[in-house]
Parts: C-alpha cells; structure tokens; sequence
C-alpha cells in the first residue's frame, strides 16, 4: 500500500465539474489500494476575485488580513473536493493549513513552512480517510493565517510529501511537464523527461512557472521525487529528481526567461565600506528578495550599484532605496521595468566552459544589448530590454540545439 | 473608557462600499474613547452562493465539510473590514472562530457555543487594537470547524459581549428594531421601544428573525441587554432586557409568524408506553428539533401523534419516522408543509387568562381552522393552513389592540 501525495492546480479545479472529476481521478487512485492525500490550490479565477476585493478596498492591504482574507479560496476548493469525494462512497476529510498545522515563519503573502505536525494526517490516513488539503496557507506560531506565495500549493504537496514520507508526488497542472522552452516563443520546444532538482530550482527561479521554486528546494532537501504531470493530457509528464550517473549530460537543458523583475541603480555612491551592507539590509527586512546585483569599479571614489527585484515589491523597493540613497549621499536613483532576463541551464555546464561565450555571441549577432550578467554553477542569466525577450530565447534555444 | 460589541449582518456589510460605511461608523466609535469588537455576518449573497456551490456538488453535503466551505463567507467580511479600518489609520485585527477558541459542540450547522477563550480578545484590546470578528462561526474540541445556524452571528456577538462582560451589544441589521407584527403584513405595526428575553425568545422562536433565539438566551443567561438598530436608519431601536418593575405590562406585546416548519402525523399508533421516546430520541439524535407535540386522547387502543420539525430538516425526519412508524406497527404517517404558526406573546399575559379564548374566538370568525395549538406562560401558539398566515397576523394585530 503506497502512500502518494497529489496536487491539483487552479485550472484543474475550476468548476463544480471539474472538481468532480478531480474526484474521480482520486477515487481511481484510492481503489488501485493507495493512500491518497491531495492537496488543491483555489478555483481558477478565485484568488484573482479575492486579491481585486482587497485592492478594491485599499491600495496597501495590510498583509495579515490579506492572507487571511484570500486563503479562504483554497478552504472553499478543498471542503468541495471532499464533499465530492464523501458522496461518492469514499470517506474523505478536508484540512485547512492551521488545522494540521502547517507551521510557518510571519513573513506574510510569502511565508516559508517551518513544520508540518504530521499526527492529524496520519490518524485519518489510519481510518481510511482521503485527505484534501488547502494548499498555499499555513499558521504561524502565534496563530495567524500565513501564505506562501503564488505556486504555494506546489509547496505544500511537496512538504507533506517530505513529513509522511510518500512514496510518490504528483503536482497535476496545466501543462503536461518541463520544456526546453516556453512553447508558446519556441514551438520546437522539447518536452524533458527528466530534470535534476538543480535545474528545475534554476528554471523556476528564472521565470518558468511550472513548480514554485520553495517545492523544488524542499523535493531536494528531502529527496523528494516530484512528477509534474497534466489532468487533461494522459503521459508521464517529467520527473524532477536528483541527478543521475550518467555518462554525458547535455550542456544545456533549457532556457528560461522572467519579465517579473525590474532593476534600480543607484548612482554615485561614495565607495566607503559597509555602503552595500546599508542598503541591502533595509531591503531584505522590508521581506524583499533582491535577485542579481552588479557593482561597477569605482571610479573618482564613485561606484554605481544596480540590483534587480520582484515587479510586486518593485514600489516599496524603490521608496526604500530613495530615502537610504540621501543618507549615504549617492548622486542619483534611476529604476527600470522594462527589462527582462534569459537564461540558459544546464548541469552538464558544471564541466563545459564556453557556454556564457556562446551565449553572449547568440545574442550580440542579432543586436541584443546585454544589460546585466549573472552566473552560476548551472545556469548563465542576462538582463536585456523586455521587447527582445521572445527573440533571445529562440535565438539561444536553436543555438543550443535543443530543438526537436 | 467603555468595551462595545457591535454586530452587522450580511445587507449591512453587503459590498466593498458598505463595509466602507461601517469601517467608518466603527472608527466613530473608537474615537469616542471606546474599546471596540466588531463582530460581521458573511456579505449578503455570499453564503446562499456558497450553499448552491455545495448542492451543486450533492444533494446530501457531509456536514463537516459543509460548514468549513460556508464559514468562508464571515472570514472574507471580516479581513476585508480589518483592511478598511488600518487603512484608515484605525489599527485592527480579524479573528476566525479557531482563533479565539470559540468553542462549540460538534453539531454541524447547528453548533452551540460552550466557551470563548477570551484570552487573544483581551490582548489585542489592551494593545489598542479594533477587533473584527467572523460570525457564526466556532471550532470543536476536535478542531473542525462549526457553524451556528442561520443568524448565528447575533449569537457571536452576544456570547463575546458575555465573556468580556462588555458595557454594551449592538445588533445592526437592516430593521430598526423588534415589531408589534412584521410591518409588511400589518402597515400599522408599531415598533417597540423594549421587549423582554423572554418576550423575544417567543417571537425569535416564532419566525420573527431580528435575532437568533441562541443570542436572546446568552443575553438572558448572562444578563447581556441587547440593542437591535437600523444600519441605515438612526434611530434608537429596540432593547432586549429584563423585566422591568411596571405597575402594568402589556397584556400582548406582539403576534409572531413563522412559515418554516413542517407537520408529521403518525396515525394508529398501537397505545403503549414508551412509543414517544421510540419516536423522538432517534430524531432528537439525528439533530431534529421537534417544536410542537400534539397527541390524540387513544381510541381502541390506538392513538395518533402529530408534531411539526423546521421544513429544512422535514425530509430527513420523515425519513426517521416512516421507519419507526414500521417497528413500533403504527397505521400510517402523513405529512403536510402548507402549515403556519401564528402566536400572540406578551409578559403581561403571566398573570391574566383568557388571552388564548379570545384568539381562537378572533381566527375561528374568519374561519381560520385551528390545526394544533400550544402554550407557554407568556404565548399562545396556532398551527393553521399556511395560506390564512397574513389573514391570522392581521386579524389578531387589531384585535389585541396593537396598533398605532
């Protein structure tokens, strides 16, 4: 008898219809002799009617009652499917993040699992329940409705996966696994069959939406083999897992794009020691994830420093910046949102040099200007204008050969 | 410095613009040197939308479920009017039933509060803190979540008013206070300036709903008095309190009606002891409020027994009692929804007679047949054919002199 945690996305659950079927699917998984935890994100549309209520009533939303506020999407989805599942003949009990105590830190609309207190899941796994779980919320110490960031129910399943020690994770979306490339810029783009958790953690944070990236971290952390699969289409979607022996990995898996960022320089600073140290920390407190920074040489005892940020935080990053860029005395704060970054990765550029070159040719051949670089073990990024994003991963996509 | 509770249903709070409104009347109140808790219904439309999700799902929702899906409607009401007022400049925080430990039985859409644990109350009052509460909500001891029933959050809000031993408890709703009749049937209907709890136990027990009977009987229990006002109206409503010492009390202060309950006979029952209890503990375990019970002096060793239950429970009992009727070898069971029960209620009627003559006297000269009747020490009650409900209302009105 295996234990096996299931995700189901907002597009999958969308309707009352669609809610049965997902019920179905379920029960076919119970009867094969499994024990089925699932884990349901809101009804397509449902977050979205939530987020516009709050805008609706204020342009800065304190954060705690947001979350408590569109959490309540998850709650209606999850207590739908185990109605569904109960009228059907297959006992089921639906949890909310408090109630199993999904336990969280208080940064609110991005919180980060802590915990899972395992013991309410088990005793009804025991009892021969179907569990469904609202994902993307849990409860921190104090007892306040947390959640996890969109994609926080990819978080979730994979999570559980990792405190009961499931035998499988299937994240069921509405896209039948991981490309090469985004479909939609490249139609050439191949379907992977196979992902080191490594890549997937790039590809997610650089853009490509098919995990969020905290699941990866956790599908890695616990050696939690993550399936990525459709409702809609039958195939085996691809496998998110460790990395396997093999005698050539290819150089480049994929590439990756994200127009999510926006990038603010501040120009003119005085090059004393302990200036990054002023800025960043009142950034990273404010619960803001600076992603690339790039610090040109001094030049006259100036520096210019430019980092990029999430488009969401993009305003309050700014108003930070602006008010700490006085005090240290920098000449200038100039912001740009219309930029974009692509990526290409791979593993087996762990043991390749020449990939970065090749990529800065790729794009230089057709005029691409590069903004910003950014490397790692695994993966090249650069900053470029938004409106080449398109051209760019088609032009590294092909030049990688990654083509059907 | 005094502690209020005010309480707004679902019409008061029934848009982003609405909960605005009361954002705004709560922030007057606070600047009036007040402490205040605010306890909110789900936004009117919320809760049937929510409802028809479920029976759309299946005709028999499991309870359990059904509840922790409904609660939703008071938790998104609740956030919402907590970001209104901090947007303000009024610091507030939301709490679920969970989250205060509003501790009921586990009696599913009928749950009864036990305890509040007043505990997170007071410590967000001390810290300055506007409270808003999700009504009609609770949690057992198992940690699900429970509702109360239908206008629950009046029970909420007294039962807070109870454990804290507020200074005040206001019901805004979208009467401006308790009738001597329901002004659409009798437009010379006068509004009273005070009723008794147990004046408007009788008529919340009758159908008349500006209070849920749960909140009427917290408020006599723990000697709450409750003001019932017009959101949208200023005027000094209604107050329920006790007894006040008159040299004369109304002989009736007001005819009640209610059309949502349903009759059961079971006819030919063999007359033995203990038929009763093989009749109603079964429906009182299934949660089955019985109201009215009539039964038959025996002939030929046979009896019948005729009771009425709320139309909504009416098929679930009719159930029960078709398969009882079978063991305990009774003739036959008939039952029949056209029925309404109209009442005359008055505290003065304690210590005079007659009341009940001179009402059948008033219905039996319209020619309203009397179908059962049943009495309190403060209330007469008449099942009648539903269709003569305004007729009865009316005719009785006028004939206790009860109009302007």
């Amino acid at each position: 008898m295996a234990l096996v945690v299931h995700k189901y996305g907002g597009t999958s659950v969308g309707s009352i219809e669609k809610i049965r079927s997902v019920a179905k699917k379920v029960a076919k998984v119970r009867d094969e002799g499994n024990l089925v935890i699932v884990v349901v994100s809101a009804m397509s549309g449902e977050t979205n009617k939530l987020v516009a209520m709050a805008n609706e009533m204020t342009s800065m939303p304190d954060e705690r009652e947001y979350d408590a506020l569109i959490s309540t999407g998850e709650q209606i989805t999850s207590t739908l499917l185990a109605m569904a599942l109960n009228s059907m003949g297959y006992p089921a009990v639906s949890f909310q993040g408090y109630q199993i105590k999904i336990v969280t830190d208080s940064a609110f609309t991005k919180a980060r699992i802590q915990r899972i207190d395992a013991d309410n899941l088990r005793k009804e796994l025991k009892a021969g329940k179907i569990i469904t779980v609202s994902g993307f919320q849990g409860v921190d110490e104090a007892g306040n409705v947390t959640t996890l960031g969109r994609g926080g129910s990819d978080t979730t399943a994979v999570a559980i996966a990792a405190a009961l020690k499931a035998d499988e994770c299937i994240i069921y979306t509405d896209v039948d696994g991981v490309y090469t490339a985004d479909p939609n810029i490249c139609p050439n783009a191949r379907k992977l069959d196979r992902v080191t958790y490594e890549e997937m953690l790039e590809m997610a944070s650089l853009g490509a939406k098919v995990l969020q990236i905290r699941s990866v971290e956790f599908g890695m952390k616990y050696n939690v083999p993550i399936r990525v699969k459709s409702t809609f289409v039958e195939n085996e979607g691809t496998l998110v897992a460790k990395e396997e022996d093999k005698v050539e990995a290819p150089l480049v898996s994929g590439v990756a794009y994200d127009k999510n960022e926006a990038k603010i320089t501040v120009v003119g600073i005085p090059d004393r020691p302990g200036i990054a140290s002023k800025l960043f920390t009142p950034i990273s407190e404010a619960n803001i994830n600076v992603d690339m920074i790039v610090q040109n040489i001094s030049a006259e005892g100036h520096t210019d420093l430019t980092f990029t940020v999430p488009k969401s935080d993009f305003k309050k990053a700014l108003e930070i910046v602006k008010k700490i860029a006085k005090d240290i005395e920098a000449r200038n704060v100039v912001a740009d949102e219309n930029i974009a970054k692509v990526s290409v990765i791979g593993v087996g550029m762990r043991s390749h040099s020449g990939i970065a070159a090749r990529m800065f040719d790729l794009l230089s051949k057709e005029g691409i200007n590069i903004m910003m670089i950014s490397t790692s073990e695994i993966k090249v990024s650069c900053v470029i204008d938004t409106k080449y994003t398109e051209l760019a991963v088609r032009v590294l996509h092909d030049g990688f050969g990654l083509g059907k």
